[in-house]
């Protein structure tokens, strides 16, 4: 049988699938990872190289979602700071094409997801979709009639940069009230530990420590009913709905997808909450349907072969 | 040789424009316009015929702009407060069919201007544009890869009601904070009108009288520097200016046209301004072009053809 295989790149762990020739999954059985070498650029196409060949020697295709910033040729990593040694232009799609000889196609990981929730996930089926990504920071993918929507300058679905507060929070971009600022695990985290210094003890801080702020520290925090936590939390949540219901009513969606690191770990907060506050909100009631992503790990690397699928045609 | 028919049907007058069968403009001199009856819909229809027939007989499509909501069926026209007897759901490519014996397609005015100004006008051979109309109130339109994006609910393109400022101004639709509220006709006539209420007296009041308070108004009264139709102005453009660079991070695209009534009097500000403001807010500095329509009263017609021509197939 004719296969691909999907890539999903991430900064810990690379996840494949292999899938039948026109995108479709081939279940739990045909997948794999294996971890993502902090070493070399080298090292990390290596060890996608042999990922791949180990689920299929001869894919017909190769997808691969990335971090970072994917060039306008969509063949190149423009700058994804935490994959090693790809803090300059990467040109990922030569690099495996060369070792498997196969045509490769690179997408941003978001985006990837997004596809593969509406292909195969919580969204199946759906022509019109928005699938947000709520982790490190705030990503989002958009389907409009079926295909991903990438635009001429690579920005679809770059909703974490929509500004929800004029002159507001520093977003990890540096740019001035964007919503990544405000519901963004990186931007939360900021808030809490400035918070802290200026004396609003807080769970999150004593749960963290001097490490990372994880999903896990947030969920525990809300859930035991940390001021700071809950505070910060439902902020976020109200500059999600409103950025969300914005989108309605620009490009008009039928679904809404929630995923990502922090956004599992409070799909029962965000999805009610979501749900109620665009229903509210929304300009003649046609209100989507918000759901939870459930593809989990796989949702990358499925929607990246769908994405070679879309690209490389039939 | 064969030609189509597009229509513009105004509240205060019918345009339509012969085109020919790719939907390619015949210029000038294949142009009519007449008053639109104020008294019945069949009135309205018949007006509208007379038109089309008088340009060419026997066309072989009509597309038909509208004022007001059309039906998710598009044949439909459910509400047009300011067209003669559509105060209730009108199936006007029903009734223009039985007539001229071609099949009509109908679409939302300022969509079918978003699409003329693209094929036509001024983004002529743009595949990613967003229109913005500054008329009675603020609509919009995006043409997403080349076609017209309407979405599952019709929503598309109502920049009009994203809101800018949680909890703020009401809006026409009865919305809070949109940004029709700051930046159409209607909602700008109201806020001056409440401010000369309570003392701040404005030439916008003084010229309008208990009349309308037409684009010539605040056009007159800005160029004067009148402090009210400056403040109201300008706040309005910061507004417009902000929903626009949001909507560019969440679809992307690489031209936007600025055109509508209020558009057209104020193109030597909006135009600037907009642009500047883009450049100055947009990730990753990706800024598109920002041009005034050139079309006029043709745009709606000639894009109601190109509707037409989508829709119908070659």
């Amino acid at each position: 049988m004719t296969t691909g295989i999907g890539v999903d790149l991430g900064g810990t762990k690379i996840f494949a699938a292999r899938v039948t020739a026109d995108g479709g999954d081939l279940s739990a059985g045909e997948r794999g990872k294996t971890p993502t070498p902090t070493t070399s650029v080298d090292d990390v196409v290596e060890a996608l190289v042999d990922l791949v060949v180990g689920l299929d020697p001869r894919p017909s295709f190769v997808g691969i979602g990335t971090p970072g910033v994917v060039g306008s040729d969509g063949r190149t990593v423009e700058y994804a700071p935490n994959l090693a040694g790809f803090d300059r232009p990467v040109p990922v799609a030569d690099l495996v094409e060369e070792r498997i000889g196969a045509p490769v196609v690179l997408g941003n990981d978001v985006n990837m997801a997004a596809l593969g929730e509406t292909r195969l996930g919580a969204a199946r089926g759906g022509r019109d979709v928005l699938a947000v990504w709520m982790g490190t920071g705030l990503g989002a993918g958009l389907i409009l009639d079926g295909r991903l929507r990438t635009g001429p300058s690579g920005l679809a679905g770059e909703l974490g940069h929509v500004t929800v507060v004029p002159g507001g929070r520093v977003c990890p971009c540096g740019g001035r009230g964007h919503l990544e600022a405000y519901i963004g695990r990186l931007g939360l985290e900021r808030t809490a530990r400035t918070l802290h210094e200026a004396g609003r003890t807080s769970r999150l801080v004593e749960l963290a420590g001097d490490g990372r702020m994880k999903s896990k520290v947030f969920r525990t925090a809300y859930s035991e009913g940390d001021d700071v936590a809950v505070e910060l939390i439902d902020e976020g949540l109200r500059m999600l709905t409103l950025a969300v219901a914005n989108t309605l009513v620009t490009v008009d969606v039928a679904t809404v997808v929630v995923g990502g690191g922090l956004g599992e770990r409070f799909a029962d907060t965000v999805v009610p909450v979501l749900s109620g506050g665009l229903a509210e909100l929304h300009y003649a009631g046609a209100a989507p349907a918000v759901v939870a992503a459930v593809l989990g790990d796989a949702a990358g690397a499925l929607g990246a072969a769908a994405f070679a699928v879309d690209r490389l045609g039939p």
